[in-house]
């Protein structure tokens, strides 16, 4: 069983842009509100600090599938893709008037920012990432 | 009696800046999410279009009171400030941990984007922006 | 003599909103740009970080006084408006095609991050901020 | 021969997040900005409307190879990568410090906004985008 987590953004008048479209900028923010919950397992209170902090991106991927638009709320769905000794992939979906309208996905590593150098992901946090991963 | 309107809004962990807190650019985008209760009034269904829309800005203004920070909701409170013939302003709240953080007015102009001109607020839509008026 | 700041910006097709001109909430981020040289006045190399930096925003105002439009760079002109004990306030203003578009002021207050509390601005800051003071 | 198209930008303060790097989600705009001479090449006056505009995002994506930081530009440069019949991916790079820190792709389709549907890429702007494509 996956445990998907789900997020609800508003789009903002000024996310539209003069196509009358929600702008593809916008998704790296909404897909990173998502990430809140996959944050939480690494940093449970979001204490977000150069000595707490646990996460740096490595890569980033988006994809336009369908055009959003203004006036209509937005269901951001957030899995893990992918799960390996020192990074991890996130895979993020938004909807709209129940169409897919965006995929993307986020590679993180697990990194100490004191020493700068990667770590390997502890296995409590690996088993808690299970719980979300897709096929 | 005033009818405020509530938008709850979860600050991105790229909200933060180096201080900690979250940057004090947010608050025009927070704002204006506040905004689209009153944009409704304007355009019932947000159907933005150059035909359609009927607000221009012509002033904003923001107050920062106490730093707000990452993993606590922020609840954003939007009233009406003043209503002119041709003109309005919206005042707006942001509170976190039940506490008032930053403030903030603006002032719109009803205005027609086809004749690139301003126009009077109707009646019945000063009678709608009158139940959000706040003394 | 007053010295003044300015640098040039270029909209992104992105700063457009549905109404065909840059939205009003990008000048947040534009004027912000135009302090980078005052705050060099403060920390010269501009190593930001919780024990150097020295300036918290406590409140920011803008007013549109002409659209602005995508293809075109902005000129941001940045001055001093006024030096207070603790606090000083900056003035900006955004030119386009030799039109004053917008302008705003901003007043931030010198802080020490690590005590959480205001400082007196020291003379020598003081006496290079005069230079660009505007009547 | 290459021509490669280079754009110089400035990081905001606000750009940094608490871990004292430029946010990943700058990129974006960064690499948008360094496409606005590609844009020229489909719409040379940049006059950007529902009729003269046609482009429609469809693919990014961005790798972080080293931390940037305020205080310095960065410099974006921006190549043609693909051409295919009716859509095409372009290349960017973004260098702090002669330091290449982070790369991404952008594939765009030729689109009419009015029919909403693709069109074929004209073979003088075939040509153009040729003079700036990457082995």
């Amino acid at each position: 069983m996956i445990i998907m987590f789900t997020t609800i953004v508003s789009p903002l008048f000024a996310d539209l842009d003069i196509l009358g479209h929600i702008n593809n900028n916008v998704l790296g923010s909404w897909f990173e509100l998502g990430r809140n919950d996959i944050f939480k397992i690494f940093t449970p209170d979001l204490n977000a600090n150069f000595e707490n902090w646990k996460l740096i991106m490595l890569k980033t991927e988006y994809e336009f599938l369908n055009q959003m638009f203004f006036g209509t709320d937005v269901e951001i769905r957030t899995y893990v893709f992918r799960i390996g000794n020192k990074s991890f992939t996130t895979y993020h979906e938004a909807w709209q008037n129940n169409i897919l309208c965006a995929k993307g996905k986020a590679t993180m590593v697990h990194y100490d920012f004191i020493k700068q150098e990667s770590m390997t992901i502890p296995d409590n946090i690996r088993k808690e990432l299970e719980q979300h991963l897709i096929d």
